[in-house]
């Protein structure tokens, strides 16, 4: 197993990437390929014992920048960093991509670089989210802001598909995020795709609203990319800023303060619970190769939890598993 | 001041509205009107001491149930205690009126009843937003479920009056949600709206992403009523999330369980600031008359301080503040 890693990908790269890529290695005993300005990524790599560890370095001489506009940097840099590493993937040298770098440009660059599987209309960017009772898969978060019906009957195919697949659930619920519980809630969009899933042969349980996300209602919950970018972001701005009110109010309190000191064990499993650096990165899916992004402030635990899903999405068959679950709908134009 | 509160609207009404409606009376010292149903609502009533209280009730036959659709149940339902409310805001025996009923059915019978403020395209459902400096106001949460840009604009303005008028805030920041702080993120309705806010004279402050309502980045978020519904429900179900998963981590511990009792009431502070019961209800802007929907979860409590709300909107001249806002945009198809 060989995951190729975007060396230059990420707020904090590539330090922090290449100690992911190192952890990665070490731990989960596959072959990192780190892809980037060579010379950095070996005066990094020189830091660690690397004796019995596979981290062949790819150089590439240019970067997507966060601030680059996606698709024109894809098609002006031939020799970026991620160009370079999805072609890796692309010839077949390497099992997965895996970048902390400008989303969109990972999307960019993957389309061009990979192509889309047979029938998939858009690719999405999935994520985990942590639920009440484990956690669910959304998607799409951010490839695609506007959408229309069929797309979101696609990423229901390709969510169910990596639930069923990767975390063997046989039947995942597939859910389609709206304002309210019965058929005829939402936009003329979620109506229109709520009847296309219904239709389909999916375990569709249908809307549900935002408040049932955390709560743990569905496997799978569809939305548009607009609206699941804006879930995402927000639930990490209310995380913040309870956790921000609880220590203003317990610092008021002396008693508090120590409350909360003998508690710390507690808030700390509770914080891991619900931190993004477990969960690693989402999958791109769509895409002629397995490819995750991994946010951009990714620190090493991140990265190395990234390179891990790349793993089992690779190991499991992820892409067999979205071209199956397409293929019954691609050759009839209504879904069965 | 005369407010009309819908003694059969909500979850739990009409007990808890009711006695929500006595509390009001009592604390704030204005007259609340409680319409519905007069021989159950006189039946709660006298389990209290109301002397020196204004409760006087109106009697209305019929009910706009949660589960009606709202513009048929309106249309069919003549003598709802919706429609006889709205009638006394109307016909100026009343000055504002409250309901936690069925949210599009206070919509329809507003907008039947009450009609549109000049100029306004759409009205919308508003809700205050706790963050880490105070608190933000957002709109649409649910009137809306499909926008167009111009809608957007108008949400602005009219978030824009409420919260210099009511919050004493004298310009407002109004940001929009998007994927994305840049210009050019975003949506085509949330880029189109852009140009129009960036056109105004509103104190437009760009692109705001999910995680930015909660750090209280903006005085006045808008959205369309899809997201902003999606926004206010999610938010709810992942304080739900961490309270569950915090408890669960410290009851695992009896050492934290002790830390827990010490900081009970930081805790307790902490949720009190989150709690939406302590803001009340939005108001529904761009209709003519004050009207303010509810949670239909509200407690006592909560229908107290939405009446509350009404009370200091129909004080502050909130419909006043909306004509004048909405007026500069009217006579000119560009807005200046």
């Amino acid at each position: 197993m060989k995951v190729v890693l975007d060396a230059m990908g990420g707020d904090h790269a590539p330090e922090v990437v290449v100690a992911g890529g190192v952890q990665a290695a070490r731990e989960l005993g596959v072959a990192v390929v780190l892809v980037g300005d060579k010379a950095l990524i070996e005066a990094e790599l020189a830091q660690y014992n690397l004796s019995a560890l596979s981290l062949p370095v790819v150089h590439a001489s240019q970067v997507i920048e966060m601030t680059d506009k996606p698709a024109e940097a894809v098609r002006a840099k031939k020799d970026s960093s991620m160009t370079v590493g999805l072609k890796l993937v692309k010839s077949g040298a390497a099992d997965a991509f895996v970048s902390a770098g400008n989303s969109g440009g990972v999307l960019a660059a993957a389309l061009f670089g990979l192509g889309r599987i047979q029938g998939i209309k858009r690719p999405a960017l999935s994520t985990f989210y942590p639920t009440l009772g484990g956690r669910c898969f959304v998607l799409d978060v951010g490839a695609n802001t506007d959408c229309r019906p069929e797309y979101l009957l696609q990423f229901g195919i390709m969510g169910s598909a990596y639930v069923q697949r990767l975390w063997g659930v046989p039947r995942p619920r597939v859910g389609i995020l709206s304002t309210g519980e019965e058929e005829g809630k939402g936009s003329t969009l979620t109506r229109e795709a709520y009847t296309l899933l219904k239709d389909s042969s999916l375990n569709f349980i249908g809307n549900v609203e935002g408040k049932d996300i955390p709560l743990g209602l569905a496997d799978v919950v569809v939305t548009d990319g607009f609206t699941g970018n804006v879930v995402i972001k927000l639930s990490e701005g209310v995380a913040r800023l309870i956790s921000s009110i609880l220590e203003e109010e317990i610092r008021r309190r002396p008693q508090a303060m120590l409350g909360a000191l003998l508690s710390r064990s507690a808030m700390g499993a509770a914080k891991g619970r619900l931190d993004y650096t477990e969960y690693g990165g989402g999958a791109l899916l769509g895409v002629k190769g397995v490819t995750i992004v991994a946010h951009g402030r990714s620190n090493a635990k991140a990265i190395k939890n990234a390179v891990r899903v790349a793993v089992q999405a690779a190991e499991g068959g992820l892409l067999t598993a979205i071209e199956q679950g397409v293929r019954g709908y691609t050759h009839s134009e209504v879904p069965k």
